[in-house]
């Protein structure tokens, strides 16, 4: 693990668990000490202390500036922005590790055993955070009980950071890539990015990462049905996990229903035929090898500068979809749309109107507006 | 077959392919008959006369009806639209089924003879419409060649035409779905959708028809490599094509291996799992039997209320993938955007400036144009 070692080593401050769940507007009073900032409130982040912190590795400025990313009050947005700015030149180097599964595959399990192994083992920084837009809606997020990873919560070389809330200014796919851009800033090596796989979300984080990874458990048939369609050829490794006790059997057995089924399909990434394996999050066994499949993938993929290729590709994909997302959140908030849409939808299904001149009708009322 | 009956039987007027395949702008002289439309040359084209053809079933009435409806003609757009408001209440009464399958497959083979049975002996009439976004690049389209489908385009029951190309006013999709309303009124029984199982276009195709097919050949492994990621999940029925011969055994065996995947894969549609099945199109055997499974499907479907609730959904569908069109063909049809992004691109992938903040720019820009 000598590429860790050229990197500034982790600073040894105690975990500030209380400013990383905080909110913006509290944690943020504490750094407005000169006469300055209290002049112009809030609306001036103290930006140099900030960048100066993130890369000193130091971990409360690092959650700060996370919740200044995460915030949804617009005049944050130009202060956050420009630490992004500064920081930028030392991010993009890290490897980003994506991990989905469907509920109850163990994914917290394996991201304790396999994040502890990382720091314990190799002496590597582990940031973990989590793509849920689901957190919206049921109004935590997957993460948001930190005590499923005690352990790794409390290893100095690791950082949890429950999934951001979606928001005006860009919601959770903006805020999850710019906070990864903060962790690598701060000299973190590996990027876990968790996500459930039942939604689209695991398609936002497989743009994100360099190496997927599905968490299945045994039972292929059964479990699948709970399984988004499409998410098996999204990964570059599936691992079968809880392969301890009675169950190590099945789970081999379920490795290789998973291997025939991954032969039929086209690789997640091209020229890595994506393969199965078992391992036990609880017993740490298998967790090692997970860790040599992705040494593996990295180097194949740098190699054949496919790694450097999905890494260019993804930041113009998100280009688009930022603009996309733009394009609808400023059509779809706007008056004339909101109050228009139910009855032309009404429209449309009950046969009366055509689709093409609802929309036309609609763009006309927009543009006006 | 008595759900035909009840509809009005086709017209027996020569199929006229010179109308059908000619070009909107001559085609369409000979309608503009009195004076009064000779004065307002092309902009109000005779939407009277084309809706009273069209309810009657009149092939070249329909043939002349689509070609407005593709004029990519702004003039056009009107009278377009006013038709098919017209219409709409005769529409919506067909099958809709959507056929994909790599080239090579033989997807031109098997309508030709399964849209021969259905008009021969059911009695049905059978409109063969083609989705094909190459066209654009490639100048031609899937179903150009006519002489593809020789026996079928004879057939006083059947309506073969070409895939549309796309334009500022919508492009293939909308085209693609109006003309089956188009067709509908016209008092087609059945509708088939052609596509290439190598794009976008069978996800398209997948949202605007009841049952989706893919055809395949022997040796689902080798050949699955040309097939796209995930289109085996949209799929109602998989055919193995050319089970004939020496080739009958092969086709046995593929068709099993199909199944057991399919059996790890989520149905395409609630409460119908998607087996496989052989056929000859050449020898007309197993065609029967695909369109018995068909008549299951709808049977099935109607009963669950998932038939009707997929119409729905694909109607609203339809109004959201418009709305999305057009504010893409806005914004990146604008000038400041076409001149700003190719910069802004490599900005972000050579790590000078944040995704955020350019997006930023770019909306701040386009605004103000």
């Amino acid at each position: 693990m000598d590429t860790y070692k050229k990197r500034g080593r982790p600073s040894n401050e105690a975990f500030t668990d209380s400013v990383q769940a905080g909110d913006f507007s509290s944690s943020f009073s504490s750094l407005t000490r000169g006469s300055n900032f209290k002049k112009k409130k809030e609306t001036s982040p103290p930006i140099d202390e900030l960048e100066k912190g993130l890369l000193e590795g130091n971990r409360s400025a690092l959650a700060r500036a996370i919740t200044l990313i995460e915030s949804n009050a617009e005049h944050h947005f130009q202060g956050a922005q420009e630490l992004l700015h500064r920081v930028l030149p030392h991010a993009n180097q890290s490897i980003r590790i994506g991990i989905t599964g469907v509920p109850g595959a163990g994914k917290s399990t394996f991201i304790e055993s396999f994040g502890s192994y990382l720091c314990n083992e190799l002496g590597a920084k582990v940031a973990v955070l989590a793509v849920d837009p689901s957190s919206k809606l049921s109004g935590g997020s997957i993460l948001g009980d930190k005590t499923r990873m005690e352990q790794l919560a409390r290893n100095p070389l690791a950082f949890i950071r429950p999934s951001p809330t979606s928001g005006k200014l860009g919601g959770v796919h903006r805020k999850t890539r710019e906070t990864m851009i903060l962790c690598e800033a701060a000299g973190f090596d590996v990027i876990l990015v968790e996500t459930v796989g039942v939604g689209q979300s695991e398609v936002i984080v497989r743009d994100m990462v360099d190496f997927f990874m599905l968490l299945v458990l045994t039972g292929a048939g059964d479990e699948l049905q709970g399984m988004k369609k499409g998410i098996m050829e999204l990964a570059d490794t599936i691992i079968v996990n809880k392969a301890d006790g009675e169950n190590k059997h099945a789970a081999k057995k379920t490795k290789a229903e998973y291997e025939k089924i991954l032969h039929f399909l086209q690789p997640a990434t091209k020229g890595w035929p994506s393969r199965a394996y078992v391992c036990s999050s609880l017993y740490e066994e298998g967790i090692k090898e997970v860790w040599e499949v992705i040494q593996q993938f990295i180097a194949n993929t740098q190699t054949s500068g496919v790694f450097e290729q999905r890494r260019r590709e993804q930041a113009k994909e998100w280009i688009y979809s930022m603009i996309t997302d733009q394009l609808h959140y400023r059509f779809f908030g706007s008056p004339v749309v909101k109050e228009m849409l139910p009855k032309i939808e009404n429209d449309v299904i009950a046969g009366n109107r055509t689709v093409t001149a609802v929309v036309e009708e609609l763009f006309r009322r927009y543009t006006r507006e």
